[in-house]
């Protein structure tokens, strides 16, 4: 049923929302062809601002995406929006409840919005998510949205993909503190205290600004914006969309643009190489090395380093 | 300085603090003579029973692991505790305040606690956490408690280091859906609704078990308990101690104890060995190999898939 790939991005290209749903299915999927269609998308590599979003569950992640769709789309900008669900390794489907609110963009033909959930695939989200947003960028995305849930280690991974990190705080939701544990400080490069309309949003901002305020910073480095925002009633979401648009400013001036386009490729090779490697070392032995391997291990009659020697040794006999 | 590795592992076996401590550091910097320290360690494997405990920032997990050491220790059971720091890749620093709270313990031989970070190294937490938990094994630990902010796509790997998974969560932080939303009903063994003298309590209680009857269990499965607490009071302790004890004779009496350290062994040697090979992709070319393809990928002439194979390629020469 599906059409040849190379229709497929053609369609696409002219912003055909179908062509485009399932060019990102097949990134989900881990469909075969994804080869041919990263191929067919290559020339496009770079041409949206790429904005990452993200922050504990229950901080106004979707509401402020929804808005900023909203304020981009006023703009005239055409958005692509990718919600990324690390639950998938278990569950591979992504709860909708938040998705329902956007539904006042899904008849407009310049907006694409799309959960991700990977089902499994090897490498998971930190393969499919880059793939992903060059679908969008291919589809003439002026702007691709990427919001993920939750400040661990693989988001952390996705923001690097992003030029631009949005951390989303609000009061109550665990202080200033709580978010340098979370390694948030360093990523961000805009941060939006939302539900400024609460108490303790005051107190936030400042800690933010007080913690901004110690960190080393050379000359011409970028000082991380912190922006109060209501989103729920569409407050403070124009400075947030000004904030993102000065940071972009500040990656072309400083020449740094093309050092984030480079660093995020290098994340996306070795992303596909270490996928690639993970699925050869799985299938060694018709697939049973790491699991004899594994049960020496915990029977303690062998360590897990030498365990890893084995296998890669079993690999480099495959190569 | 450092003395023998097998000195040092004899002198933890002895139940010394500072070979604990010194052997944890090792794993933490990547120490070459890791090798050596796992081969020792190797024949103790299995020993504790490793539990994870997680949930979103603020919810109370630093001050319900110090009451879960203090009911541990009162039942004459040594216990580690590694507190794991997901903002490792860009500070390689955790933030002390919490584990001031823990000082009661530091006096106490008993109790090893240590807050893990990994500087940067290759493989991060995935690498360190289940060797740093084999060290405390080796020291023989009854139980080790490993503690992790968010929960990322990183953290459900280590939870599945862990033969038994606390999930904790608090009322208005965040409802059921976002715990739903965060993939954490299919990782806990144990729910702990926290700061359960709060409003919203019973209503998270109920959410949860409500979630948990709509769940598919073939018979003989693991159905997760729910415990309210309120930590700070030191208040439904017991009862997770309790059910901690019932996950773990479930897990004898079910014979899943085996297939959980055979599976926990499994994830740490691919772990160990995807390491590797990420070490030896960045070294192609003297290191220039994936910055040269990345930037190639960065202006559109090539897209990341063939960059991969590449990248694999040259690593397949070089094996």
């Amino acid at each position: 049923m599906v059409g040849n790939v190379l229709t497929l991005v053609a369609r696409a290209r002219e912003g055909d929302p179908r062509s485009v749903a399932r060019l990102i299915s097949m990134v989900e999927n881990g469909d075969p062809r994804l080869r041919e269609v990263a191929a067919a998308l290559a020339p496009f590599a770079g041409r949206a601002q790429v904005v990452g979003l993200t922050g504990s569950p229950g901080v106004g992640k979707s509401t402020t995406t929804n808005e900023l769709v909203r304020a981009l789309r006023r703009a005239g900008r055409r958005v692509g929006v990718l919600a990324v669900d690390p639950s998938s390794p278990f569950t591979g489907g992504a709860i909708l409840g938040d998705r329902i609110r956007m539904q006042e963009h899904t008849t407009d033909p310049g907006v694409y919005i799309r959960s991700m959930s990977t089902r499994g695939m090897l490498g998971g989200l930190s393969v499919a998510t880059p793939q992903a947003v060059r679908v969008l960028e291919g589809a003439g995305c002026d702007v691709v949205l990427v919001e993920t849930v939750g400040v661990g280690q693989a988001e952390v991974e996705i923001a690097s993909l992003a030029d631009t990190t949005l951390v989303l705080l609000a009061p109550g939701m665990g202080d200033a503190i709580q978010a340098v544990k979370a390694g948030i400080l360093e990523i961000a490069d805009v941060f939006v205290v939302n539900k400024a309309d609460r108490p303790g949003a005051d107190a936030t901002y400042r800690d933010i600004q007080g913690m901004l305020s110690l960190g080393e910073r050379e000359p011409g480095d970028w000082r991380p914006q912190v922006v109060r925002a209501t989103a729920v009633k569409g407050e403070g979401i124009d400075e947030v969309v000004a904030a993102i648009a000065k940071h972009r400013e500040w990656l072309e001036g400083s020449g740094r643009l093309q050092a984030a386009h480079e660093k995020r490729a290098a994340v996306e090779v070795e992303a596909i190489a270490l996928a690639a490697l993970r699925a050869r070392m799985g299938d060694l032995g018709d697939g049973t090395a790491l699991g004899k391997l594994a049960a020496q291990v915990a029977e303690g009659v062998t360590d897990p380093y030498a365990a890893a020697d084995a296998l890669l040794a079993e690999l480099g006999e495959r190569f």
